[in-house]
């Protein structure tokens, strides 16, 4: 077993399996995710849809097909995903077609985003063993730190890692700043935030951590925490802070609302640069017509080709 | 199996039973209520009678002898409803009478409406263990979607959708958005509000959806998040898009308060060409004497006959 | 098995004992109460002894000796009431030496009165399985209908009722409304109030239902929602009123304070007449000497003898 | 078995162990307490030590010695108490030297006085399974009568009672008025407040109540319910109706904060001649040094041997 | 076994493991840490490494090395500490490779500082039953004493209390006084608040106890309670009194933000000299190279090597 020490260079290494300590069920579930579908190399290229739920069937109107999950679903086995995240509805309604060509991240909380997020909380909406009954091969688990309602999150959360360990479940944690707190000290997209994000994840137990990129340094700044108050890194720096912060966990990014194809390009290239594992793009491949999703795939493909760790 | 993309015409198609990935108990009972019993072609008409705890004896004011759920029962098995729709107390002490000749609903949380709506939340007062013990076909659990309560609302009804797994029992969802933040977003007859709510209940594993008809355009909708506070569609348009957005769960529409019988006719019409399954309608059919009751019934039958999806 | 639509006759039908769809274990318990202590014509007299939880020793001033549990021990043996109603200390520390002569009805929730009654909760304060254990015939619950914590008052009498059904024990709710909202709506004991609480309780699943007796039509009822506003209604249409919203679970009225004795016995002949099955007394009986008590509770007792329905 | 009817004398008598229909488990557990240790003739003496806890160690000050747990363990053995009350952590450590020599009451729940006391309420610190394990003689529980917060209380009461029943242990309620409504009606050391907490424990089950000794009659009583705003007793009437309140549970009252000597036996010889069982005194005896706290123990029992109920 | 009177000299005895009245399994995993690792001679030195959880990445500038657990791991090791105190995520993934060579203690709860500490509480992250698994040698439970949400606290604790004496797992506890009702009585530091936390732990159960050393004597104390209000005492005197407080609970101090070399050595010099166990030091090791962690470590080490209590 080796062990990589990050701060003997400048750019975190990204870990290969083998290095995490995983149990193994969990080894066996991450390497199909890693190696067995999507880019096959260690890295990881996931499709979302539970978008649905967490903003409402606003986010189909610019591709009206996407409103359909055969869409995603044809999209993610078309355009080889690593694997495809959904609530129960969908997984147990849609994926059974797809079983064995399309690996399975059930979701297991979520909300409205209708009322308030001030005390933003997700409530279970299926369980491990729900994952495990419909062959997934990890489940994600969305913790707002910093919410006030952390109380019940983290201790939520704890319930969801302990059926992980038990099943051998890989937990990937949508590790998202939330709150009217982190709102008063730099807001849900700070380099403070999502740092501290990163990190609680890995402390939490997290396999794999979804986080956002950093927004670039702004004066809203000013209200974070010394020294990210008067911190200036370029996005790479950044990336390679929260990336560390994730320890031995692997960072994967999320895509947020719709950027364009140059700027989402370069932001990919950035992330895997500074030791990312790979993405989580939603809204930023499927709200457009499937060929074009499809062709935007094969760029993204592309780039994470350049980044393999190895099998 | 065979698999429909609604995305590719303009009318959603009612899926047929075997194309819902249902386990082999919901499919029994779902046959039971599609293919047995009401119409009897894949389409639904159910009677519910929880009104007395919802709203109160006020309901039964301009027919009294509704107040007795003796009417009910006759009128459900005389007017060949799909199923009744009853709370524990209703379902333990009238329907051992029409055990085998009217299914039952169990409907398995409710609450009264004295307190204020502002965080409505309906707790359990059955269980889907009683359902199976009564003989049940499917129970009903009313979700207040957008309601600041969701986080106990949404997992209470992962904890019903987990037994329905377990017993087989199909999970029918009162998808009604509810509460102060949506009655800030256009309300819960808005377009976007049901919409909304249709896709949540999909998300969560519900098999049948109940919604309301969405109310036409109104100014109250530009309050309603963009595209919404802006859309015009004519009524079918709306419930083809609702339709849509419960996806492989099929979808039927409340009546709610009492209408004309010809715009109660039209809007049927408007709702099975726009795709749905089927109806529940309470006051508009057990607020008129029995023989009036057995002959709107009639009428709504002679519809449903054309919508059949085979068997 | 005979079934009755009290929407045939102006007067509700006092139910059979094999009307009501009951377990063998529910039927045996409430043979016990109906037909084998007190009246024994299917009518019930029962004495309570919570008051001392729920209003504190004040309500024993007027009549010191009834502070020991003693007097009401003897009063229910003597005076041949169908049950006596406690909560578990008294129940284990006082019934010991009256068992078998007087049924227990073990009340399973309770509260004091000191705190705010604006979000009115009763927590358990015994359970269905203590009162197996002390060979009760009955429990009672306390459901505050309408109040803002109905969320767990209705989720803990659903539990109260599944232990029920799970032990053949009957449910008697005090099915009462409370809470900040009522008193906007008409108040505690208006019909509007009264009259919802019965159905709630009936759709809860109680087997036998308490409530007051509403007052008079008053200028408050302004506030009730229609037709309750305006309904003018004598007494017993308003008791036949409520007691058909009960529907096939037996209703029987509270005294509450102590009132002259003629208009006591006219309210008990009227609440007879209107279709009640009987009635819970506590102060109306307790707050006298023993001879007085046992003399008032003799015309009581001739008054349910003109409304048996046979054994 | 002997019934005592308190109301046939103005004194109530104490109970004889065999009147108070316990369980086999709880005699054995009480015989211990009343007959084996302390004055052993069923008046019992106990010493409490968990003043740390609840009030800090503000209460070691005026006796230094005290800090150290090993003081009241000496003074429980030497003083021949009946039994020493304390929380887990105390119970474990320091009591397996003085095993069988000196009765444990465990304490099963607790609180700092440092948050607010307007909804006081004392979580559980340690289990009856706990001090089965521990061979406990009894349990004590606190509660606070009249709190805000009595939704929580009276259902963890009745979980603790539930195991009490369970094991045959003892339950000795901590009966103590508090919160914000009491503050309002008269305080807690009031007749009102301490007359309703003997009777809410007695309706709760316990076997044991400790209260307070009512304050005299003052003007802040004028905010009591009637007819305790203008009832003017004197002490031993006043300490004879609060035992009456806690009909056949033993009572024992609680010494409070540190009184002179002649005064605090002057209550002792009170609260016995109006039919209490004994005492909990913490502060009164052990803010002295041992010798001095042993020579007050000593006039304390020689009180106590006068009103032996025999064995 | 031999019983120490703490109150018969100024200064506590520092306790021998034989005297603390430990289950077999505790004594078991005490003495690894106090006489098998660390200094060896029953004194403790434990590393502690939640800051990125409690405080975020902020901690970690100062020296980014240590961002890296593998930093605080090698640390531990090679400074001989007696363990090193880990959230679950970290302590599954990092110390694999450290089994048997350094003791883990499993930090059980936790929480980010990101909203208000009015009302701090610490949820549940991992479990005993956790602890068990990865072959820990003691858990750490922080209960904030005082904090308004004591209620959960408290029975928090006592849910791991009872699991620790299930599989015989000591419990050390970093009992930190928070909340606002403590911020108004002489704040977190103050002699008062530190004297009761120390006392709160011991009854309990905690079996080591962690708090931080009280501040000299300041004006903000005249908000304590007498006597703190006014109590002047050198920090030896102080310490000696909050050691005292813990009773037969090993009582070991944190160091909190970083300090002057020279200073930090004085104050472990008097917490020792006072009757301390030993230090839980994060930031005060950490925050520095590895070079000058070591040489500070081994400083410390030189102290401890003067207080040993035999093995």
């Amino acid at each position: 077993m080796t062990t990589t020490t990050s701060s003997q260079r400048s750019v975190p290494a990204r870990f290969h399996l083998d290095d995490l300590n995983l149990s193994q069920g969990k080894l066996a579930r991450l390497h199909t995710l890693l190696y067995e579908h999507g880019p096959g190399n260690g890295t990881l290229l996931l499709l979302p849809l539970d978008q649905g739920m967490e903003h409402g069937p606003v986010d189909f109107f610019s591709n009206p097909p996407s409103k359909d999950p055969e869409f995603q679903c044809q999209l993610a086995v078309q355009g080889n995903y690593s694997g495809i995240a959904l609530q129960i509805g969908l997984a147990s309604k849609y994926l059974p077609s797809y079983a064995g060509r399309i690996p399975l991240v059930l979701k297991v909380n979520g909300r409205t985003t209708v009322p308030s997020s001030d005390d933003a909380f997700s409530p279970l909406t299926s369980s491990v063993e729900d994952a495990v009954r419909l062959g997934a091969s990890a489940v994600g688990y969305t913790c707002y730190v910093g919410s006030p309602a952390q109380d019940r999150d983290l201790r939520q959360m704890n319930e969801v890692r302990r059926d992980c360990e038990r099943f051998g479940m890989p937990l990937i944690c949508w590790s998202y700043p939330r709150g009217s707190a982190i709102a008063q000290r730099g807001g849900q997209d700070s380099l403070y935030a999502i740092d501290y994000a990163a990190r609680v994840a890995a402390e939490m137990g997290a396999d794999v951590i979804k986080i956002n990129i950093p927004r670039d340094h702004s004066p809203a700044d000013a209200s974070s925490p010394a020294p990210y108050d008067s911190l200036v890194e370029d996005r790479r720096e950044m990336l390679a802070r929260v990336i560390r912060s994730g320890g031995r966990s692997l960072v994967i990014f999320a895509g947020g609302s719709k950027l364009g194809d140059e700027a989402l390009l370069g932001r990919i290239e950035d992330c895997m640069a500074a030791g990312g594992t790979g993405f989580i793009f939603g809204r930023n491949m499927w709200q457009r017509p499937m060929d074009q999703a499809l062709a935007m795939t094969s760029r993204v493909h592309s780039i994470l080709a350049g980044y393999g760790a190895g099998g």
